[in-house]
């Protein structure tokens, strides 16, 4: 495994790599690092289908707004490289801030509409920040194929969005949620949490999953019924503080009466919670082919 | 020569000879057709370097503001083939708007500060349309280089701060303005002036022509004076109404007070003047080397 921080480096590693093997298939993993199993399950999808895995770690300035964690970011370097090489990365392409920003960008790419709702909400900016940082990835590394986990599904449907629109010659790879054993999905900012918050934070899972059955046994019909179910289930939490809960067609995020009237057949139901001054999110993306009521 | 109207032909053609002749160098020149000798200039300019060009023809909509000129935009399908021909292009690229923007687009690439002077600040939304096409055509063709002619010298300011910016791997190469042999710039809008206001047009590309020789003159020391003078030498002209007329750094298109402080040795004169109802633009980038105040 390579360690690359400089971005002429990076591209001229790659140049030569690709030169030695003919039609190299790049996958790449964008990370803000402090990695946990949620990324190595990416690491190891990519390796399904690119012979050759660029990690990148990147904990991205400008998709924090002014009074987010973007200092206190849980950053580990020697351990993220001790995982990345463990699980078979070929290059970790760790700039600095400096690196990627000699000056303030002066250009942003921003996705409308699908970014007004659920995170973009409640962080103004911070999907502008995350297509901007992902577009200059992808033109750095030029990957055949990007892989993203689902705990941040807007972010998914956000950049799945803006690769459409542009023509990028990349195709997204949607990775399922990690969890931990009693339901937990992982995330780099459960190391804030306290032991009760730890504790208490199962509420997030519990209420998805509990909805997910409601749904599939047919016995919820209005998307407002089942964001209300999920709302009273995390409520049960006498310290969470719900950010949002929405019941939102997928990929498209829009507003749903009925579930079934969902575009793609698809809804997600998701939510942001802080549990003491930690924000959790969580999501879960359901087929409403097969289910009774649809 | 080639003509292709849809995205993924042109990717499956160029992936394929790509794959025949190791590492193609793709030149490609975007335009919005009409060709002129100017246009034919960037293509023998591609021809130089590039041993493929991609010429694209496409009148992007989304540049225009809802009072331009988009549905009357002067448009020559079978003249623009035959003069693409004859100046060696391999790939005519003519997609229409549908194939282009099979749906609105909801993802926007924006340039700041660079687009908020010129023409960015008389036609708003403008450069974000421009980026916007740009940034999809690049990522459709994947030039090695992109040729723009220096007419729109913001245009190219901008395109290049988005390719620095965004870490896009084509390299922007600026082009002369080719005249007509009385000074007129080029421009598939000429086409609308009326005998009389073609006459009078010519005030532009003297006054920038005379503006200069006083710089080179050292007769002028405050960008102030040599918009003055410009201003007053375009007035003589009855019938020309100044949209803007400005003199900047180039290419970060800030203000200056002496002529001397453009930071990076370059000022720009540019200006919009509108002769009935066609609005034209010229400009002229003067190099303070040498220049007696410097």
């Amino acid at each position: 495994m390579i360690v690359i921080r400089n971005i002429q480096e990076l591209i001229n590693h790659l140049s030569e790599e690709r030169k030695q093997r003919n039609d190299l298939a790049v996958g790449l993993v964008p990370t803000m690092g402090y990695l946990h199993a949620g990324h190595v399950s990416l690491i190891t999808r990519a390796k399904q289908t690119c012979p050759y895995v660029v990690l990148s770690i990147f904990v991205n300035p400008i998709q924090f707004g002014p009074n987010e964690d973007f200092d206190k970011y849980p950053r580990d370097e020697a351990r993220d490289l001790q995982i990345a090489e463990q699980a078979g990365v070929d290059v970790v392409f760790l700039p600095t801030v400096e690196e990627m920003y000699p000056s303030p960008t002066k250009t942003k790419v921003s996705v409308s509409t699908l970014t007004t709702t659920l995170c973009g909400a409640s962080r103004p900016g911070h999907f502008d920040g995350v297509t901007t940082v992902v577009s200059k990835l992808f033109h750095i590394v030029q990957p055949k194929q990007a892989f993203f986990g689902l705990k941040d599904a807007q972010q998914v449907a956000v950049i799945n969005q803006m690769v459409v629109d542009l023509n990028m010659p990349v195709q997204i790879i949607p990775c399922p949620i990690l969890r931990e054993e009693d339901g937990l999905a992982l995330s780099s900012r459960n190391v804030y949490l306290s032991a009760e918050e730890r504790e208490q934070a199962l509420v997030l899972s519990e209420s998805l999953a509990a909805a997910e059955q409601l749904v599939h046994d047919g016995q919820v019909v209005q998307a407002i019924d089942l964001q209300a179910f999920v709302r009273k289930h995390i409520e049960q939490s006498p310290i969470a503080q719900i950010d949002y809960v929405e019941v939102l067609s997928y990929p498209r995020l829009e507003p749903l009466n009925e579930l079934c009237s969902a575009s793609d057949g698809l809804i997600i139901i998701a939510l942001a919670v802080k549990f003491g001054k930690t924000r959790l999110i969580d999501n879960t993306i359901i087929s409403l082919g097969g289910v009774p009521t649809c």
